[in-house]
C-alpha cells in the first residue's frame, strides 16, 4: 500500500483525496497498488473535516511522518513550499506539486536535490492536460523549435468575451471576478505573470534552461481595447494572451504577451477558460495539446496521474494499460444497440403522397423526424434530406430496409451518424 | 550503449535512424546512454545502402542477435511481424513497433508474451501525436468517458476538400492519390478499417476491452455527396469520419463511420491530413491532441521517443527532461532582440501633417508599415491604427517613446504583437 500525505487540502487537495477514493478500482488497477490518503493540512481544519483523513495545521505532521510515502503539496506559496518540500525530500518522500511559482523560480534547485528521489509537477501547467508529460516524453526525440500557447484561462475568458461580445475590458473583468475565475487582485493573471511561470517550467523541459520570470518579456492584457479588437477581426485575427518559447540558433526567446493570431491558427481557435499549447519539434511538425487549464478536478486528475506513475516507479506502464482487469468487466456493446442521431438522404420520384409513406415509416420504427428538407434532383425526382432525434442502430436500417422496397425510393438509402 | 536494429527500413525506418544520427546529442541528453541503430532489414537492399548500418533481408538476423537490445517493428502485415515479434520477445529482446494491424487483432497475446519486457507503440495510432502516452500515463486518474477522434489523415484529407472546395468524392480521392495520402486501392483508409484499427488499440488502454475489428461497427466515406455537405452546411454541421468509443454503464460502445459533427466543437475544426482525438474523462473534462498522424519523420518521432523510454527503463524521466546539459548550452535571448511584426495603436488630433510626422518616425527606426487605418474617434481626434512588417523590440520600444513625445500623440502608444 502507498500512503500520501497531502498539505493544502483545498479545493485541489480536496479533489485528490476524492479522486482516490472514488476512483480506487481503476486506479488500482492501473498502478498495480493501493494507494490512500493518510493524512492532510489545512489551514481550516473544519472546511476539511467531512474527508476520511487525519487532519493538522501543521506541514511536518506529513514530511516527518515515516509511513507516508508521497508528499502533494498544494499550499501555494514560494517561500514556506520550498522550505518544506526540501525537507520532505531530505526525508526521501516522493513530491507532486501543482505549484508553478515554487518552480519558476527553484526548479533547478529543487532537481539537484531530488536527484533520484520522484519530484513531479504535470499539474503545474495547464491544468489538466498532459502536457509535460508529452514534452518531456512524448517529443523526446525532437529539438523543440517553438511552443506557443494559451496558458491562462481567465484571460482567455475576457479576450473571448471581448471578442465575441464586444465588451470593454473592465465589463469582462467583474464578470470573471464574479465567477471565479479571477482574483479580486487580478494582476497575477491579467499581467501574464501566471503565464510566465509556466513558461519557464516549459522551456525548461524543451530546452534545459535556466531564467526567471525578471529576467523574461512579461506583458499581460490590461490596455486592449475594442478598437484593437476591430482591427484584429478586418484583417482576420484574433486576440490571445500567449506563452512563448521559441528556439533561435543557440538562444531562446521567453516571451508571454497579448498576440493577434491568424484565425485559421488551431491555437485561435481555443476559446473561453481553455487552455491550448501548440507545440512544433523538428521532426514531428506540430502537435496540440487542449483542455481545461484549472478547476479543482482537472488539476486533481494531473496530480493523481503524477501519484500513479510514482507508485508504477522501477516498473513501467502496463502495456495495455492495466495491471490487472477492471473488477467490473466492461463487454463490447453489441453494434444494433447503439443509439445515435442521424442524417438521410432519400432519391425519390416526386409524386403526391410520398413524402406521407415515407415519414409512416419513420413513425412505425418510433423515429422522430428533426428536420426534412426537400430538393429537386434531377426531373420529376427529388432529394429528401431527414435530420433524425436519436434511435437504435437496429430500428434504423430495419427502417432503411423498408424504405428501400418502396417503388418511389429509386436509390438505396444513405445515412451519416450525427454526434 | 543501446543498439537498436530496425525491421523494415522504409519511410519511417529510415527516419528512425536519422533521427537517431541527427539528434544524438538531444537524444542522449534526454535518455541518458548512446543509441545507435546497429543493423536493419529491407526488401531492397539497394534503397537503403546509404544508410550507416549493416543491412540484411532476414528479420531473424536482428532478432537472433546477442547485441541488439531493441527491435523496431515496421514490416507492417500482421501474420510475419508475430512471428518475429514472438521470437524476439523469447530472446528478451525490447519491442518497439507501428504496426496497428497486428495490435488491433493480436495485442493481449502480445502483451502476455511480453511480461516485463518493454513493448511499446506510440506510433501505431495518430502518427506522431503522443496519444498513448497521454491516455495509459497522463490521465490515469481517470474514468475515460468517451474517445472521440479523426484517426485517418487520408479521409480527413478527402472531406475537408469535399466540404471547403465542393469537390466530388472520386475528384478529391484521385487528387489523394497522386498526392500519395491514399494508396492504389484506397479500400484500407475510406472505407474506415485504418481508424478501426487504432481504436481498438485505444479502447485497451482506455476500457481494458478485447474486441477484434470483426465485432465491430465499421463504415467509411464512400457514397457522401454534395447534396450531404450542402445539408451539413445548412445545419450548422461539418463531416469527418470518426473513431468512437463510449462507455455506457458496463458496455463499451466501438464504432468507426463518417458523422456530421457541431461546426463548434473543437473535433470539427481539425481539416486536411491532420489527425485529431478528443478524450473526456470523468475528472479532467474534455483534452484533446492534435497533429500530424502519418509521414515518416511524425511516425518515426513517435518510434524514437518509445526507444528513448525504454532505454530509460527503470530510471524515471529526469524531473526537467535532461539527464546532463545540452553541449551547445542554449541561452536566454534578450528580450530586446526578439523580433515580432507589431499592431500600434495612436490616439492623435486630428489635424494636418500628423500622418507624415508620424509615419518618418517608422523610418527613422527601419520599421516598414503593412496597413494602417485611421478611424475618427471623438471631435477633433483619430485613432491611427498600424500593422508593421518584422522588427526587433529594441526598435519599436525606441520609436514608442518617440511618439509619445509628440505633441499631437494624445495618449501613450499602445502595441500589441502580431504572431
Amino acid at each position: 500500500m502507498t500512503r500520501v500525505g497531502v498539505i493544502g487540502v483545498g479545493t485541489v487537495g480536496r479533489a485528490v483525496v476524492q479522486i482516490l477514493e472514488e476512483n480506487r478500482s481503476i486506479i488500482t488497477a492501473r498502478s498495480g497498488d493501493d494507494i490512500v490518503v493518510k493524512s492532510g493540512v489545512a489551514r481550516n481544519l473544519a472546511k476539511a473535516a467531512d474527508l476520511p483523513i487525519t487532519l493538522s495545521q501543521n506541514p511536518y505532521d506529513i514530511i516527518d511522518d515515516p509511513e507516508i510515502d508521497i508528499v502533494v503539496e498544494l499550499m501555494g506559496g514560494v517561500e514556506l513550499p520550498l522550505e518544506v518540500l526540501k525537507k520532505a525530500l531530505q526525508n526521501k518522500k516522493a513530491v507532486v506539486t501543482a505549484n508553478k511559482a515554487l518552480l519558476a523560480y527553484h526548479r533547478y534547485e529543487l532537481q539537484e536535490i531530488a536527484g533520484d528521489i520522484p519530484f513531479e509537477f504535470e499539474a503545474s501547467v495547464a491544468g489538466g492536460i498532459p502536457i509535460i508529460n508529452a514534452l518531456r516524453d512524448g517529443l523526446s526525440a525532437n529539438h523543440i523549435l517553438s511552443i506557443m500557447g494559451i496558458m491562462n484561462g481567465t484571460c482567455n475568458f475576457m479576450l473571448t468575451k471581448m471578442m465575441h461580445e464586444g465588451a470593454a475590458f473592465e465589463t469582462v473583468l467583474a464578470e470573471a471576478q464574479a465567477l471565479g475565475y479571477a482574483e479580486a487582485d487580478p494582476t497575477f493573471d491579467i499581467g501574464g505573470f501566471d503565464a510566465a511561470h509556466k513558461l519557464l517550467i516549459l522551456a525548461s523541459i524543451a530546452y534545459g534552461i535556466d531564467a526567471k520570470p525578471e529576467e523574461i518579456l512579461i506583458e499581460g492584457i490590461e490596455g486592449i481595447t475594442q478598437a484593437d479588437i476591430a482591427f484584429a477581426k478586418e484583417f482576420g485575427y484574433t486576440i490571445k494572451l500567449l506563452g512563448i518559447a521559441k528556439r533561435d540558433g543557440n538562444e531562446v526567446e521567453l516571451r508571454v504577451h497579448a498576440a493577434l493570431v491568424g484565425e485559421e491558427a488551431m491555437i485561435a481557435k481555443i476559446d473561453g477558460v481553455m487552455n491550448g499549447i501548440s507545440v512544433v519539434g523538428d521532426r514531428v511538425g506540430e502537435t496540440l495539446y487542449y483542455g481545461p487549464g484549472a478547476g479543482g478536478n482537472a488539476t486533481a486528475s494531473a496530480v493523481v496521474a503524477n501519484i500513479i506513475d510514482i507508485v508504477r516507479s522501477g516498473k513501467r506502464s502496463p502495456m495495455l494499460g492495466f495491471n490487472h482487469p477492471l473488477e467490473e468487466g466492461l463487454k463490447l456493446k453489441p453494434s444494433d444497440a447503439i443509439r445515435s442521431k442521424y442524417y438521410l438522404r432519400l432519391r425519390v420520384s416526386d409524386k403526391p403522397g410520398i413524402l406521407a409513406k415515407i415519414t409512416q415509416l419513420f413513425a412505425d420504427h418510433a423515429i422522430s423526424i428533426e428536420a426534412v428538407i426537400q430538393r429537386p434532383s434531377e426531373t420529376e425526382c427529388a432529394h429528401l434530406l431527414f435530420a433524425t432525434h436519436e434511435a437504435t442502430e437496429r430500428s434504423i436500417r430495419q427502417m432503411m430496409l423498408q424504405l428501400q422496397d418502396l417503388d418511389s425510393v429509386l436509390e438505396t438509402p444513405f445515412m451519416i451518424r450525427i454526434v
